[in-house]
């Protein structure tokens, strides 16, 4: 067994590696090196990945000989509560969980956001580690330590930084994952491109056949670009004061149309009409040229996902968007481009008037 | 206006001022120290302190020209639940809370933890302050960054380690304190005298008197050495990985027994009871005399604290003991004394029979 491609996060409250593989066999070694004893193991799934890999995970966990804890929810956003939460506590408590507990996230975003944050109220806090099965959870939502629950429908809206103990990307889980959900995790990697790496736009132009017939190589190769890029902007700003905000890119718009439309879209899908708005906003305060808004909404085309929304109102969705965490005193905070591959964070307010014509083109 | 006395927190994760007044007319000052533009301020209190002090600190953040909103919850450990802290997140939201909120915790202890908590959590962390008004809160548990609330009747079960800005102590709040709840907080006072510092030991009995007719002097004294014992641990080990847990003393006994009693003793008293075991139990593993044990009862029964709890059975008290917070990989680690006003952490198993000792000395 050959040791698999890693990187390292380094956060103020911590550094963990990334682990980019290709099957579980190097999990046991991956845990060791963290040279902690620990009591117990909880992984934290949801019913879908359940079947599907828990039990390599179990397999893998025997080396260490202590109990292993498995605790599966109903797929999707609808769960992703408090209540949900509680049933994670319970399940802890009945196995009389200590604080030398290992909790281990297996699966998509919902799945790390829900078990971050569990690993960090439990308690005051145990140790937890990632292995996102999604493509999402990959480039973006495992990383970094965000995690979270919806509360009223407000999205993460409940949350903490927690960072995990590691992170363990098995690549190959991607080939069980819908086609549908494959391509909404893609606009987080299209996204990175257009906030900070115009040479990652173009690998990702050039290999869009390989990279939809989940071509191994050419997939590791996107991870790794995409949690560096992910990477570089944690280590400067864990906590969101600042540049972390550029991550943002789409999230605004994309934020509040997942709101109101009561998440019948996926959240790359909404991104991606986001990124939409966020290029022509960009566009509309004379920044980029409507070339590079074409050559963005090509890359976001090529990879299936819608640009546009419909049936939504335009008030209603300026109103959302002020409930967006990154709202501060009022004012909104958009990520926007000055060329592909460079972005910033807007300082003044933009007046809603400039808003209304973004949302006149991505509404339809 | 002269500037009180204070004493500042160095964690790994923030430094932050307490300070030590007579009055609420250095909040202003003391929050402007802190260099940051607030959008809103959120006092979180109970119905019992509200009407006491919510107008005097609205009067005092009048100078910021922002908006003060309160949110009261019934008073009690009974109501120190996720669907309380659900009420300060349904709350925030209608209000509009963003991240440039600043949350106040007025009151006693349980304000304390569901501030914090609610802070911690709320769009993964908005800052709080603490303006703690009972004895325990001042001298205990409004310093150090613990926060929480209990969980299907598991005290604190489900909190994190989140660090005020400030702590703001008015020791005058203490006149309004029921003289019972006063009590229950000099059982912490004593932890302090008995684990850290035999001349605070003597100081607390030499003053039994000014301190009971709450000598505003005397009080300020003593309120500032129990934050600097407090301080000085938590400033080595923030999260409590090691000496931390030495201010557990009589808390391992006391948490089951307050668990045991479904909270009809108060917090001081069961820690009181619970100072009583540890005390005995250091005597039984021939760690400190008879005499020592003796001079540490006579002390707590000088503030009117019990030592003894009835009713109570020998293998229910064990057995709640195992789902303390401190337990880890099947071992309880105690606090113990090897002289009054020195402390260590229990490092190997004590045997059932040697607790069972301590039990038939401390039920009756």
């Amino acid at each position: 067994m050959t040791s698999p491609k890693m990187m390292t996060v380094n956060t103020s409250s911590r550094n963990y590696p990334i682990y980019f593989t290709t099957g579980f066999d190097f999990l046991t070694e991956a845990i060791s090196s963290l040279e902690k004893t620990y009591s117990k193991f909880v992984i934290i799934t949801d019913d879908h990945v359940n079947p599907l890999y828990t039990q390599q995970i179990i397999d893998e966990l025997a080396n260490f000989e202590r109990e292993v804890i498995v605790s599966s929810f109903i797929p999707g956003e609808h769960y992703k509560t408090l209540k949900t939460i509680e049933s994670f506590y319970q399940d802890l408590i009945e196995h009389g969980s200590d604080r030398g507990t290992l909790i281990i996230a297996l699966g998509g975003g919902v799945a790390g956001d829900m078990t971050g944050y569990t690993a960090a109220t439990y308690m005051r806090g145990v140790d937890f580690i990632q292995i996102p099965t999604s493509l999402l959870a990959q480039v973006d939502s495992s990383i970094g330590g965000k995690t979270g629950v919806d509360f009223n429908g407000y999205k993460n809206i409940v949350g903490a930084f927690y960072q995990p103990m590691l992170v363990y990307i098995n690549v190959n889980t991607l080939q069980t994952l819908p086609r549908r959900e494959f391509m909404s995790g893609m606009a987080e990697v299209i996204k990175h491109a257009l906030i900070k790496d115009s040479k990652y736009y173009d690998f990702l132009s050039e290999n869009v056949e390989q990279i939809k017939a989940l071509d191994t190589e050419v997939l590791i190769e996107m991870i790794y670009q995409s949690c560096a890029i992910k990477k570089s902007v944690v280590d400067e700003d864990e906590k969101e004061q600042g540049v972390r905000a550029l991550l943002n890119f789409g999230h605004t718009f994309g934020h509040s149309i997942e709101r109101l439309k009561n998440f019948e879209y996926l959240h790359g899908e909404c991104v991606a009409i986001g990124m939409h708005g966020a290029l022509e906003l960009s566009k509309q305060l004379g920044l980029i040229s409507s070339d590079e808004v074409n050559k963005g909404l090509a890359l976001i085309k090529a990879y299936e996902l819608p640009i546009y929304a419909s049936n939504l109102e335009h008030d209603l969705l300026y109103q959302e968007m002020f409930y967006d965490k990154k709202t501060t005193h009022n004012r909104i905070v958009f990520a926007l481009l000055s060329a592909l591959g460079e972005s910033f964070l807007s300082k003044e307010k933009i007046d809603q008037h400039t808003i209304n014509q973004v949302m006149d083109v991505i509404i339809n």
